[in-house]
């Protein structure tokens, strides 16, 4: 079943070339697009012809979004809108697929390092009441390998600071659902999860870098 | 000049075969980076053999973890190891080098989106005594261009709250210059900042998701 019926149900005004011009998104992309199911299809006023709503325009420039800012796959993408206008699947499940999606493939690292990394995050958990962790799941095993791969490299200090560094995630979790609570529309709270969870990771690591650059200015310049 | 005598003064024991199976990286990939100057020369003992040392171990390591786990390009990891290795270039600067090829390319958005987005960043930065905001920075572009692809979906959501997620950022980065406050050695402040910064990126991202889905499942679960 689908959840956006305004893609279909709303007027149908758009010619591909003013679609293209209005998303700043090249018409052989959108062409490409459609073929790949990323964008439903118009309605076709001629065999040659098809007409776009404001709902297509939406929609590309989600895509774009997701993969040009966000950078993730088109695969990615895809497999995110589906969930998107998939009405059997519920805002959490959606969630879960944007951070699997954005998750990828956590590279492989030796089973020592792994384990090493994996009692470290699970006594954090415990002790914090944050409950059972699945050591599958592709978020625990990105948080797994990178801590297995610096201490790999003898670097303990993200491990020695994980706990400190989960509070402020969890902070930065909570504004996240802040932009959720209260909105009424499945649908929007749905698009508003995907866009502050996929911009809003670009958006926190620029201003980590940020931070860093303030901060390093003094800590770091006038080393030799 | 060079940063690193250590990847020629020490003992060369290994032999390509133990160099591969010791980090885990196959022969021809250590070929490719030794082509591509991701890896220095081993010494030669004939035409075809050629040792190398722990330091050559290490620095294979490093280059995988730039790479399969901080999701970095290869030309982006030569650009950071080059930096690593110039003793001219101080680790203020280094670190500035690594923001450099992690922001990447910013993606381009309409300008008065664009606008919009610096013009609220600019005054948080004012009123936060951050200073002064170089926009054609990537660090400033980068979060830029988010912001305004949001605010182009109708989403301003992450530019309101973008005050409490600066100093969220802030507070994440003040941890990331704990870890090289008080290291003597300028090799190992520079390394201790490179690999806190790649995979922590990585990590933070990870435990950020792992924080939604905690507070999602009492926030959306039970929505319809």
């Amino acid at each position: 079943m689908t959840r956006s019926p305004t893609l279909g149900s709303e007027r149908m005004r758009m010619r591909m070339a003013e679609l293209s011009a209005e998303s700043g998104v090249p018409v052989a992309t959108v062409k490409y697009y459609l073929r790949e199911g990323l964008l439903p299809a118009g309605e076709r006023t001629s065999p040659n012809q098809a007409r776009y709503s404001q709902a297509h325009l939406r929609r590309l420039k989600l895509v774009k979004a997701l993969t040009e800012v966000g950078g993730m796959s088109l695969a990615s993408a895809k497999a995110v809108l589906s969930a998107v206008d998939d009405d059997e699947v519920t805002p959490h499940e959606v969630m879960g697929v944007v951070q699997e999606e954005l998750g990828g493939i956590p590279p492989t690292v030796s089973e020592e390092a792994a384990d090493q990394a994996f009692a470290v995050l699970d006594e954090i958990c415990r002790r914090n009441g944050w409950g059972e962790l699945p050591r599958d799941h592709v978020i625990v095993a990105n948080v797994v390998a990178a801590l297995a791969t610096a201490g790999e490299l003898g670097h303990d200090e993200l491990a020695v600071r994980l706990e400190e560094y989960a509070h402020l995630a969890l902070r930065v979790a909570e504004l996240d659902l802040e932009t959720v609570r209260g909105l009424s529309s499945v649908d929007r709270i749905i698009e508003t999860g995907v866009v502050v969870t996929v911009l809003g990771d670009r958006v926190f690591a620029a201003l980590r870098h940020m931070g860093q650059a303030l901060i390093s200015r003094d800590v770091l310049r006038e080393r030799p």
